[in-house]
């Protein structure tokens, strides 16, 4: 942890929260405090995109929307993260909207240089290509992690039109470089057909285990938070959440949205239920504002985050 | 209960719902009748939003939706509301959008003209503001109550620049002002993170109590019906509804949105799950109209409004 | 079953699925194969509805959002429909705007001609007057049917504005036809208030039982499908599913919203909890795409039609 | 004029603009005058569309555009309509949805009560088909007029569907009824292609000239005046603004839209230039609102009734 | 011209408006007829956008917005194109979305095999990239062509991010392979600032002249055209509008808006004012659709596209 | 002029426009240079409104849309502002949204520690209240100045529910307080009904002279150019734009919208011809978020600030 008592967010009862430059939940940019355990940065990244483009607008609508949030005390996590942690908006990594292959490497050596022994970095989408490269800043610190993936889809597929970097396919790329610890990794959230049953099949072997939004029907969210907890265990997790995971009423500002998915109160409750989960990076995707209605999808992105840090807040001071 | 039998709405039969004046569910406006039980009025004041206004334009677009409504038989509550009582829209309260004291007591004076011993009146807001002088009107001739408030937020923080009237104050106000029964009122529906920890000892003081959405997650509506009747006993009850209440997903269109509200199914039980309770008086607040989709938020404020008609019929003629 | 080898939807890995003229999940037209097992057409007819018209432009909408699925092995239904049969897209039924019973006369005609003792036909509405000439058609060749029907309204009502064919009244026209078996019929989703409690008990004569959305909150959806699958057994069901079964939320673009509905994941359950019924037609009506939002009412369309076709695989290739 | 002093709007300084039942900019209601010059009516019915249906919610969409109009001082046409005339609002003509030829009778019935010697009508479409019973109504008591007609559209078709009476086809009708004056009547507007180049030569049968949105470009709007001046002269005239007339930027919410239309200042510079004229009676239709974006399309309808009520304080008020 | 007499589009009387599968004015697919003139073509590729991307759904929301058109006789230019040529939809050209080198050849081999020494191909896009292999394809049938270029920018920006392929940049790529007659381009429409006043020398130097808004503004319209038909004479000419060339009041879907644009009016009147000029292929592109409204830019964009099938017909009919 | 060569916006060419804080038009905030010769400045208050609220969010949502700029050479004015002077982004004034006089002070207090001899302020609306303490602090360094004010509304209003501060009143209030010299003010773009024809004769002793938008119609923009120039000569100019001056079509996104307006094109050709008045502050209000569709609101407002830095260049650096 930082040696000096964090420097909180701009005061909403000096500065009303629609006024000042947006950083997420108006926290210090980085450039303003003398270090940071936890910085929040954008990859206005959409390359990979398969459907419905826009996520590079993601990081500043999820700014924008994060306004709204009173980033105090957390009732379910009985934490205050901002006054625990020092917590940073690092701005956005610039990278080329045009090549991504070089893109991920704009991006890897960009959150390299934010990543640390002791410092976490939450990375807000663009698309879900971004997962690689944040992935392997990651892992380049902590070694091989077990990845808790929230997401109507597998993510786990191959190339497209000769791309083998794409939103489809990160964590194939992941398991492939050695950034997964075998058997440890989740999906949660999947739903929808697929275009082969044998997309299961590599899944499986790319060591996932799968909670399928109807296992959700069928057991409930305590049940699928004891499987995430007995598999990870406390292996180091990096956290990945695509937005899409959550069901279109409940966030129709995406790229692939898919009829059927988890609730906010699920996939919130699915969350305050990790504490204690050994979580060393994180990142929250696929935000396509375009698509967004009165800002709900960013709002949830920017909640999603706000329960990330203080998930983080949680493991990082050594709270049991 | 009024004398003469009671004047329903325009009936749909004869004139399409889209067609006419849109008065709330096409009721006949106040001066058509020669008394009523129940009034409902808009009370279009947004002065004291502290994120995004518009909740001044919630009445007409409240009474707008409402057309969709068949305002006939409620078969949950077993009761057809406008042949027990008769119901009247009682347009609108003038009051100024620039002064929130003043406009407070111009809020106060035109409200308890509308209220009396056997007549209640459903308030729409506008912001939450309103509630203080809806619960200073009612409580001029029936007593202190019982405060049955649904909401994402417990709206008894203090002065906010200075001004201690506006939409995040209303209970705090109300609870200086004696207007609360001790411990007897409820907040349901809170979530999402407060600027201080010390707001809920502060909250519990003036003499609530809280069931949070986590609390519905892991007890269930049945349950949170038994806490709010146990604790409510036969107490006259104010019921005031933040359309907040509801996940973004059901009411994008309102002020200050919370991620991981309730659903609309769940608040519908819960209010039918209450029927005998002794309400005297309602409000439904919150309505910004711009931040709407197809009418969702009105909808669901006009459905909930709709309900309180239905309790009203139960509780004053006298079923048991 | 047809005797070829079905020809299925354009490949997505070599034509983007937003490319390409856009049949339903893109699949063949019905001229570019020589015979199929099941049709989806078009109806856009509008000319039934009391409140928010629009539904006309519900099959170009529902094929455009169908172009987000990817149309291949079905996880819960464990088939992949296009591979098992052979679909097509008939295009749309041409009628007039003008003349509700003329209309339903070509639809009928229409339809009757896709129709076929081993064919399926799935309708894309249009408004529910729709289901009345489907019915007609489908029961000429099998014969009365039990009707299954999601809906947040009975729609048996009868004439409005002296008009005996509106979206309203389709399936009390169907009963004094003689289309439907007795006591087979059921309605699912059901709630709202209605202008007379009549309206229930003549409702009850024509043979339906009801599953409010009341009753899924009390007994689940579980409960639900068995209470189905008892009372239809395997007579032959009509499948009629009104998009604004679903809460505004999932649904907002609709014309007729209703409050407190079912969420996506219950009516897929809903459906998947009833392979091996006896399926002969289906339609999916009153998306109304004015009215929605980034696409999600005409997703969740189009996956309902998704799920119908893997019901259909079941029962045509006589799985058990 | 009627005797008594006209009782004028709602006043601003003591009722918000936003609060209140909303009539057409206020005004009294009809039941709320001893008696009245000119009755604003809506007319919410759209069953004669052949596109985008939806201006059955014109009337309601219109009137709460009104709102922001401040209905005093017109500083072009140099009067205050509403202190010269008693205006009125005089609801919704109710009639059925599902049938062109009878909802025709019943709005012209309905608007004859309100058509008068010394009385004018202007409605609030509705569709198109609306000017066909609002033309008969008129002439029954002022007998055959011009009609002064701006629209992007002829509406001179014939039958649609075997129906006669629809929205492309009003002024064939009235033309046939002998209600239009020979050779005195104007399109002004027209623009697009159309179905066959013979459509113009049977306009010009049916006695129109017209003047195109290309005559605009190289004449401007003074010499359009003129040629409508010149033709019309003191003939009684019926004034019918189909608000596709306007670009799609302009009016984004009709039916039919059609680029490359009148712009706002155009339409305002023309009917400013056309006092004096003997304006009997008029409408403005084909908004529909489900299409319409932060009200521009109601605002402009609003804006032109306003001017239309300037208009007809000079003809009525006898200035010259 | 094709041999056979010309197949139209769906007659509208027969079949409305809103049915049937949405070729581009509901012309027939290129496989039904057995040749062409004209082939209209998608090209749904944005990977060359660099701010808002979706112009990849540009040609399914231009096809939709076409229904609206009216297919047949063209008053200004006094022709029936679809009587005077055969017209098909070719459907779209399938390419890459992440590799804009692979994408540019795919787009240039496919758009090959439409054009031909009598026939046109006009594009849809698709961002602005896409001209670069229409000007290919186009001058390998044509040799060098004259440009005539409708759009905000330039678009003869150099590489960006190192990517010499995107939407900024294909007219410069165009000019290096020789595919432009030297000085007889030019751009229409220009504004807004730029990164450096050396990208005007440089233009100037690829052998452009401009026609900028402000140009416009002095010398109105029919000057312009006058340049234009000075300048080209009788070259043969390629055509690009890209829709951003409206103000965003006429055109707010698009990838990078600039205030202070064309009208619709301007525009049409320009198109129209050159006939007889050698027209030899065409695009529109950049309408990105998630940012639309009401289809105001996909009918605006629509609506250019029927008007340049006119000035085709009038050129290949040869016309003078 | 600062000594030090201006810091410019961050370089797009480096990183993308939707990249990184959004400072207006990326401009280094004011902490990040020595010193500057303007300031541009949000002041998020809406306190002062009338109708629809939500300029609050005007700041933040301008800033946005100036990313889309390209903030180089400007052709019409020929030069390159941000490398004549420094620019800066100044952050929002805090100001309370409850009590209009109290921040009215709040604001002047703040906006007077940027304003300074060589120091010009742009501010970013809010509602038009903003113009009154920026006129006070711009007037106690420079004096008495003349006011040229875009407008659609007078806005020299009195009291408005007793308020004398609100956003129709700002000018009124300057004029009393003696900030205005006389007859040299004017309002340019005045049109729509007014309560009381008084209003102008009012507005004529205060000093003001009026070009409606009808005077452009019949005289056009440069004799409107020529008239404001002779008006205001030398004297030291405020130019105050309230974006409700364009035409709705032009402008949604705002909260008194009046049909009739200025185009785009039109503001902008006034503002050019302007090089040389003696500017000395400036803002542009009225931006409400809520209404606007696709940014076009916002990006205009962003588009004319970027005109005024270029005045301000201009008569700064001394250009003749």
């Amino acid at each position: 942890m930082v040696s000096h008592s964090p420097i909180g967010p701009v005061e909403a009862t000096k500065v009303p929260r629609y006024s000042g430059l947006g950083t997420f939940v108006r926290l210090p940019q980085i450039e303003a405090v003398p270090d940071y355990d936890v910085a929040i940065v954008g990859i206005p990244f959409d390359g990979g995109t398969s459907y419905r483009p826009g996520a590079r607008f993601g990081p500043s609508a999820v700014r924008q929307a994060s306004r709204m949030l009173r980033p105090g005390y957390h009732t379910e996590l009985d934490c205050t993260p901002v006054k625990e942690l020092q917590f940073v908006d690092a701005g956005d990594i610039a990278c080329t909207p045009y090549n991504n292959q070089k893109a991920v490497e704009q991006i890897e050596q960009a959150a390299s240089k934010l990543v640390g022994k002791n410092k976490a970095v939450i990375a807000i989408g663009g698309d879900h290509t971004i997962a690689l490269p944040m992935l392997r800043a990651t892992t380049k610190v902590h070694g091989p992690v077990a990845l808790l993936h929230f997401d109507a889809h597998l993510d786990t597929w191959g190339s497209y039109f000769d791309e083998p970097i794409n939103h489809g396919s990160p964590f194939r790329r992941a398991f492939e470089d050695g950034l997964l610890v075998e058997d440890k990794s989740m999906h949660v959230g999947i739903r929808g057909p697929v275009y082969d049953q044998d997309d299961f099949i590599r899944d499986h072997e790319f060591g996932f285990q799968i909670i399928r939004c109807t296992d959700l029907d069928r057991e409930g969210v305590p049940a699928a938070i004891k499987r995430v907890r007995n598999r990870i265990g406390d292996t180091p997790v990096y956290l990945s959440i695509d937005i899409d995971v959550l069901d279109p009423a409940f966030a129709p500002g995406t790229g692939t949205p898919e009829c059927g998915g988890m609730h906010s109160r699920e996939i919130l409750q699915m969350l305050r239920g990790l504490t204690g989960l050994n979580f060393i990076g994180a990142d929250v995707v696929e935000v396509a504002p375009a698509y967004d209605n009165a800002e709900v999808t960013s709002l949830a992105a920017a909640t999603l985050i706000f329960d990330i840090m203080g998930l983080l807040a949680y493991k990082i001071s050594g709270r049991s």
